[in-house]
């Protein structure tokens, strides 16, 4: 168990966040200088190297005013000072002319370089530094006393104007040993982790100079080298460049191409370990080596790049090297690999079969059981506190919308109520029992869609419906147990993409098409009045035309006096609104006594106005909070379990049961794998045969209870392992946070759960919230799910023409006719999936979803295995064979840039397949 | 006059295009090869050098089945074949390893360099290349028919799979003098400025050579090489790299980085002119001393880096080399004269000042007048139909929107088809007469804001308002013309980016607050109807309760059976809709009988989706199209010129003409400042005080006509140049066209006017037109102009945590707290202006806005120089006394990189002055 905090600074190495610590691993290249081959040196737990924080002192000023000013600061990239503004630019990418690290060279192939030098203090290594035979004596003092001027520090959050306030220029005497007040307190030192060194560069102009003076020193030992760098960090590192002014510019990019040099990982390893001058150069010339070299002319040099969201991995580094040496074949198995590792469904360990009825099961368990305690422990943090705010917002609103759309569904017979306790019940079992205990249930689009109808088929044939659907519950239950008892699991690798995205297209059309149909009907239930409508207006009609309406009118003339005054001179009516006209006795009578204007158009506001500002909201992350009609009806605890039904029908309900485990299965174990993907980094392992476990169990007793069915969900899934991410605190320069992994527990979620079932004394309040609303955010969810997906980017590809479409992947490996011919089949399949939807035989949905694994199964007749790598993933049994066609010459051709790019291009979840 | 079409391949060398013809021009920069100083030779008018298409054939599938393939295609930019999808990448910036240059160095070194080779054939070629001593007979041999191999290219539109359809591969002998037809049909050769050359660059490993294999040919006369490259075009370079298997994909690299060198222009220069081996070598030494380095790990060097829209000139690279040798200071008056030459106010030659009484007036008039046929002929092109039908669409959208607010604001005393009528007068005449016949005038909005204020000023005192307009225009041409007698034009330079902003910002708060106050004022006035509204309903009731009604329900039973059929029991009413009862002599009485419900929701509902149809076209270049309600009184033609009002009046015109004056001199000349500007390359000069003079005349002619007042208006007149820009075609490989300047002619504007004038019989169906639609549209035009500004941007840093602020220039160059008192000074004027608005005093404001030029010039005392460079413009005076400034130490230390960057950023025109 981790204590709070203490993780901030554990390394990890993958692509996706770029960590501190890759700095720390050992460098994955070749040549070292001394002929160690160190490229798994990191891997194998040898000590790391500190972090590095280097900075660039410059002198300016000469000849009249000679000042050092720190000018540039680096970890991994580059911050300059703007002089004008008085702040530190944004990080970015360093570019250096390659002159300049040349001139670099020279400089230090003839200079001093000192390695393991012992000074113990700065005034120390000045002294060193300065002992050169070609400095006089008067000019080596007024080198040591210059080396010793105090530089100014630009301290962000002090600083307004430039260097006023933390800065102290021409202080030469100092005690060295304490480090000055403005550094202890300098923010940036709370950003470098424990342990970080320093690096010195001063670099600049000194006109009493006849020769350029070029020094190079490694510490022995680090040394605070006194107010020399801003934070007061050990120094490493020192390196002195001063000349005469002939070279103009070039002493502050030289001591820029020397500050680069030192934040790159590999040649600070080398540096570190290097035991001459020649070790030296030769780093520098394997950095060379590996530059990227932009054409002048075609790329501005002074352009600042922005650091990439993911860096190139050192061992990408190592790879293309590795590539150099053993040809092109060397780098496409590596490729295929790389690819499979960010496979969303990699086969893992928990999905291997144990052919052992419940062997999954059991295995799952005991997995499972190890952590049971560290999943409680594991919450003590206080940012489970926060995560468990969120989820609870966004668990109540799901509960609170698919309540609403629920009682729609079945016309009440579930409702909000329901919704809450269900939820409540359920997803509190769930996290106490299951298998990945930080899933999040829900009544989601799909089992939703299939309850719909469901209903509507137990309504056209008059049966009772809860005791309908208790039986339904019941045998999707024994399916499901009958599927964790033969590991059915494991066929989860056959939902490839093209499966889950035909499943989300249609759920997310479902949706569409719902919410536009509820506000079309809801406007012609309430119509829009034009003004030439003929019937018009209502009355007020007493019937008996005697002394009982004119006592009326006598008695309350004051609470009638704008009706009254009116004189319309009526004595049998009045122009009272219709409820208040039934009470005082009267019959309203008119064309438009019933209708109540303004309605259409207000819940078209509405209902733009709730999608406009979902889809506004999609980016900011704050949970949105609509709810609905409670619907209750008067019914007891348990579900009777024939009710008017005839008992076969309890039977009969295996059919539609068989469908649904299929849906459920389906829903359940995509969200899974998606759920337990390796970029999470997990360490408690999956549960994917206890997970539907759980799912069956629950069902039987929401079943039994009439309460919602559940299943997970993969979006607030998500949502809820995104809030308990651990992450390094992010170092300055620009560096990326890097993701450590989820806090794995099971509390979180049960108090989430605790707290929505306590939210059932909200529902009374939840009435007042129109419906239009709702169908709002149903369509936002359609619309959002359905532009998540590939398939709909392929769909656009479609309609654009070839030179405008995006550089997409996918199109630089395959032929654009074969793009189209995928996407058209997926759209006929999803073609038929709406007709089937929208004929009778509505509910075998599920059936024909299953089918699209055959229609997946077939297409490997018509695309080349290459193209469905691309356009889809690979079943199973092709995983392995891949590798070997991939070696032809036509895709070995380009090969040597696709990989990378690949690993470039961080895989997020890519598909939201449930829609809530 | 040009033909169509002659200038397509014209050369210009603006940073903001660059065009195909930089390649052209001598190359920017100092030591060439043979010693000639070379910089401004391109300038001379020299002959300049062809353009260069380079390609990359790569010899693959050694051992078994050897063939050629283009993989590669170069002119400013790369393309790469993407051998799975067969399609040529897009178009990106190169990136090169380091040490493929260098390898390609020692190959070229050791190699054969043949310059000024004399071969008239691909064959004679092959022959002097492969006469190398190296080579074994029967190894020449087979070399040789290895290269005569025709190559397979990807021709892109035939091949939808790889290289099928275009390409023959393995077919060793054909005639090389004619090229091949797929050779000729290929689109790429439409794309490619005639006269150009090409660049062949052959690469690839060979087994059966022992060692590596360079060389490098200049052909004396460029010949085409029968089928090599893939377009027809006479090659003048051949390079070939081929060698042992040792080197893995190194060879492919060294073919990319020949190729990426052939595409510098500085480097081909060179190589053209280069007379042997060493000044081969010298070029390329050349090149590297410039290129830029990435380090390795920071970015990835796979990653496709897209063309930047604007490339650092030649002049730059000429620049950065003069200040390496000159020092920091040669740089510094250079940034301050390239930013003045970007500059909106740059002082024209047509804004000296002659000195004498309407100098600048005849000045202009002879100016033009020397253009005055070409403004007809010049028009002769087809381009300038479509800039009609553009520009008509916009004139007309404004005629009526601008009609409508107009109606709206002096209520109905101008409308719709004054709008029209004036606008098609005053543009034609305008456009007839002008300096600058690309303005298209418009009745803009402040303006218009202005006669809405003179509007309620005259009804506050019961003035006749057209005889009192007629007065106020009658003074305001006097200003004018005493104006234009001044040269008054030449203080348009007073008017910085503070002024220019400020009044932007007051106009589109005006338009955003009358928008939503409109829609406002339009629910109130139609009231939403709630259902427990106690005021309700409407009757029809009849006036004698004889046989009158009994008689009209038995004479029309069947029109009315709605109504009857509900036998309401009364005998004197009934619930006929309002306008049919008055029709039938009845009464309509009750409180709803005069609302109509709706109203409210469904005006919102058209506002609020014309404001986000209109931000969402916003980027389409559509014109759209809304009118609004035509209001026109029963007048004559000419406006009496005292009407009801005293004879004084006439003379107490001249006050609000004064504050008019200055408006319109404000916003005529601002506008024709941004029009004039140098980026536009205009060949027939500004004619500002030719410009104000039209401008005075017109003001006399529509007031006394009752027509609106037209000004110049920037957006419109922009888009009217934009339409008639002047490109090259767009070369291949992702070069942006170069802009050649602008169809500077009198027609399109005159044939505009006049269709607009004919546009007045459409008024009639413009009625149907609601409101809020018009309203949607002010709103949007108000948030657009407003967000468009600088001011915007920086009163939104007021609100953001420093870290999170983007990285604006002028952040980078301005401390922070400076920035924010000038927006809070600038706020602070706002607010002023804004308060002095709503009072009674509210048409003295265009005093006010000249007052900000005040407020500017008193905030030099409280910035400085540097500062107000960044956040605003220099005033006239102080212009010259930068450079000095600049050469402080502060200010040369950061200043290397500053100067391009801000050369980098296209200045595109910042503000919209009229919000129209």
């Amino acid at each position: 168990m981790n204590l709070p905090g203490q993780e901030e600074f554990e390394v990890s190495s993958a692509c996706e966040n770029v960590p501190t610590g890759e700095l720390d691993s050992g460098p994955g290249s070749g040549p070292s200088p001394n002929g160690l081959s160190d490229t798994d040196r990191g891997e194998l737990g040898v000590p790391k190297d500190p972090l590095l924080f280097i900075q660039l002192n410059e002198l300016l000023g000469w000849p009249h005013a000679l000042e050092w000013r720190e000018t540039g600061r680096w970890v991994l990239f580059e911050e300059k000072l703007e002089v004008g503004a008085g702040r530190w630019s944004v990080p970015h990418v360093p570019t250096l002319a390659l002159s300049s690290l040349q001139k670099l060279r020279s400089l230090l192939a003839e200079g001093l370089v000192l390695l393991d030098c012992p000074a113990q203090s700065f005034l120390e290594l000045v002294e060193q530094v300065t002992r050169v035979e070609s400095l006089s004596p008067e000019l080596r003092g007024q080198l040591q006393a210059l080396l010793l001027q105090r530089p100014q520090h630009l301290i962000q959050p002090i600083g307004t104007r430039p260097c006023q306030g933390s800065a102290h220029p021409r202080e030469a005497s100092h005690n060295e040993e304490a480090p000055l007040k403005e550094q202890r307190q300098n923010p940036l030192r709370r950003k470098l982790p424990p342990g970080a060194e320093a690096g010195a560069v001063l670099a600049g102009e000194l006109g009493f100079l006849v020769q350029p003076l070029g020094a190079f020193v490694r510490l022995r030992d680090p040394v605070v080298l006194g107010p020399l760098i801003e934070v007061p960090l050990p120094s490493r590192f020192f390196c002195l460049l001063l000349g005469p002014s002939t070279l103009g510019k070039g002493y502050h990019e030289m001591g820029r191409a020397m500050a680069v040099l030192l934040s790159d990982p590999q040649f600070q390893w080398s540096v570190r370990r290097a035991s001459n001058l020649h070790d030296l150069l030769a780093a520098l010339d394997a950095f060379l080596e590996e530059v990227t070299v932009l054409p002048p002319g075609r790329w501005d040099p002074t352009a600042r790049i922005a650091p990439p969201k993911c860096l190139p991995s050192q061992h990408k580094r190592l790879f293309s090297q590795l590539r150099e040496v053993k040809g092109p074949s060397a780098g496409h198995g590596a490729l295929t690999e790389d690819r499979y590792g960010h496979w969303p469904h990699a086969p893992s360990p928990e999905l291997q079969r144990t052919g052992r009825l419940f062997g999954g099961l059991v295995q799952d368990v005991r997995r499972k059981a190890s952590w049971y305690l560290s999943d409680f422990l594991d919450a003590l943090h206080p940012q489970c506190f926060s995560a468990v705010l969120y989820i609870y917002l966004a668990t109540v609103t799901n509960a609170i919308t698919f309540g609403g759309l629920l009682g729609e569904a079945t016309n009440g017979a579930q409702g909000v109520l329901e919704s809450f306790l269900g939820t409540a019940v359920a997803g509190a079992a769930f996290c106490l029992m299951a298998g990945q205990p930080l899933t999040i249930l829900s009544s989601t689009g799909p089992v939703l869609v299939f309850e719909r109808l469901l209903f509507s088929f137990s309504r056209d044939y008059s049966l009772d419906y809860l005791p309908f659907r208790l039986w339904v519950g019941v045998w999707v239950a024994t399916f499901c147990l009958a599927l964790v008892a033969t590991e059915a699991s494991v066929l989860v690798r056959y939902f490839t993409r093209f499966t889950e995205e035909g499943f989300c297209a249609l759920i997310s059309l479902i949706f569409i098409y719902d919410a536009v149909g509820k506000m079309l009907s809801l406007t012609s239930a309430y119509p829009i009045q034009s003004p030439g409508y003929p019937a018009y207006g209502c009355f007020c009609q007493y019937p008996d035309l005697g002394g009982n309406e004119s006592q009326w009118m006598r008695t309350e003339p004051k609470d009638r006096d704008d009706i009254s005054s009116m004189d319309l001179g009526l004595v049998n009516a009045s122009l009272l609104p219709p409820p208040e006209c039934v009470r005082r006795g009267g019959h309203p009578r008119g064309p438009s006594c019933h209708t109540v204007p303004d309605i259409a158009f207000f819940s078209l506001l509405l209902f733009f106005t709730s999608f406009l500002l979902a889809t506004a909201l999609k980016h900011v992350k704050t949970s949105r909070f609509f709810p609905s009609v409670p619907t209750l009806p008067g019914r007891g605890w348990l579900v009777s379990p024939f009710g008017a039904n005839p008992w076969w029908l309890s039977v009969a309900a295996a059919l539609p049961a068989l469908l649904l485990s299929i849906l459920i299965f389906m829903d359940q174990q995509i969200t899974a794998v998606i759920l337990n993907r390796a970029e999470y980094k997990l360490r408690k392992g999956a549960g994917f045969h206890l997970d539907l476990f759980c799912v069956a169990l629950l069902m039987l007793l929401t079943s039994a209870l009439g309460l919602p069915w559940y299943v997970s969900a993969t979006v607030i899934s998500l949502a809820h392992m995104d809030s308990l991410r651990r992450e390094s605190r992010a170092c300055a320069l620009g560096e990326p946070r890097s993701f450590l992994g989820i806090r794995e527990q099971r509390l979180t979620g049960l108090v989430v759960f605790i707290l929505t079932g306590t939210s059932i004394f909200l529902a009374p309040v939840l009435k007042f919230i129109p419906m239009p609303v709702l169908y709002g955010i149903f369509l936002y969810m359609g619309v959002a799910a359905i532009s998540s997906i590939q398939f709909t980017k392929r769909v656009q590809l479609l309609l654009m023409p070839a030179k405008h479409q995006p550089d997409l992947l996918l199109l630089r490996h395959v032929p654009l006719s074969r793009v189209h011919l995928f996407t058209a089949i997926q759209l006929a399949c999803l073609g038929l999936l709406w007709i089937i939807k929208s004929t009778p035989a509505a509910i075998i949905f599920p059936l024909m979803l299953l089918g699209l694994v055959g229609v997946r199964k077939a297409l490997e007749r018509v695309f080349s295995p290459q193209e469905l790598l691309w356009l889809d993933e690979l079943m199973p049994e092709k995983e392995r064979s891949i590798p070997e066609k991939g070696l032809e010459p036509e895709y070995s051709l380009s090969g040597d840039s696709e990989d990378s790019e690949l690993m470039y291009q961080p895989r997020a979840p890519e598909i939201n397949i449930s829609v809530n």
